[in-house]
């Protein structure tokens, strides 16, 4: 049995944000064992699951992943939308763009420290799609 | 209820593909409403989704990736089969090789600007095989 | 029809880990076509496929995770769970949590050379827990 349903998320400014409790919220009822997909439909904002309880983690995966990909490269040919975009684009595979999490006794199997992040990587990138689809 | 089938790509160049098309028509007819799960059987080539508009995102990509995982690195021990062959694996690591995409009303739900990429990260990675599973 | 259970890891030291032949002798019975997913309930270890036959593999992959981030970094403010702790924590989301792999035949439909990795990025990460869920 599949359930699916789009999820519209207000605009988060560049950096790691924790989204599991407005995710919670927007899912139908979950079956006793399953799973959850959720996909982003963007290229340059992305999901993933970190650690839940120190906000300095989300300042760090942002700094690390700068790091990683950095915005000043004379290299770099897709430009015309910024210098933050195709290090966003970059970031984005980097990361992936969805996350499947077990379902189990009607709850996100999630562990103790695990939350779902959302990865803007643009300075603006607006409001963002996701969609859950959930199995059970 | 499930539908699966092995694809076969024909051969391509070291760097980004797009190949949504390709996969397109390869695949079964897709439910109402389920995803579908694009796994790629191998350990130097992956698949990601991103921007399907600019082909330059694909040469930046194959660049950014070639700068985050070098292939001139004499701490390399596992260098037998090449200098590309054991960042192919890295790369492989970081960007998966699976990707989870939602089906609704009988199409793959991506958003307007995603597309799928073959990541080719061998100089000659031969023909690559993908298996496409099918839920809803 | 959806199958699950968790596995219970013993303690690996610090590196990538080949763990495809414990993870076999634990999951349920798998149908003739679907799908397994496994689900690692952790923020500094995580899941990936690669090459399962040079040990050498695992090694380069330990040094070119820790060459792409970094331990020593000042920069860093989540340090008070020591230096490998957000280093963890950010390869964790680069490498992904889970890996979805395509069933055929009642058997995990793995190319040739792909095995099950464990990324343990803590220095003593102790015991891991990972959730299979079985579609089919």
């Amino acid at each position: 049995m599949v359930k699916q349903t789009e999820i519209t998320l207000p605009p988060f400014g560049r950096g790691y944000h924790l989204i599991t409790g407005l995710i919670k919220q927007k899912l139908p009822p979950l079956p006793d064992k399953g799973m959850v997909n959720l996909f982003i439909k963007h290229t340059s904002a992305a999901l993933t699951l970190n650690e839940n309880a120190d906000p300095a983690v989300l300042q760090d995966m942002e700094y690390i992943m700068n790091s990683v990909v950095p915005e000043k490269d004379n290299n770099y040919i897709h430009t015309a939308e910024g210098a933050d975009d195709m290090p966003a684009h970059a970031k984005t595979s980097m990361t992936g763009v969805s996350v499947t999490i077990p379902v189990t006794g009607g709850q996100l199997n999630l562990g103790t420290w695990q939350g779902i992040y959302l990865c803007e990587f643009r300075n603006r990138g607006g409001s963002r799609k996701i969609v859950a689809t959930v199995y059970g």
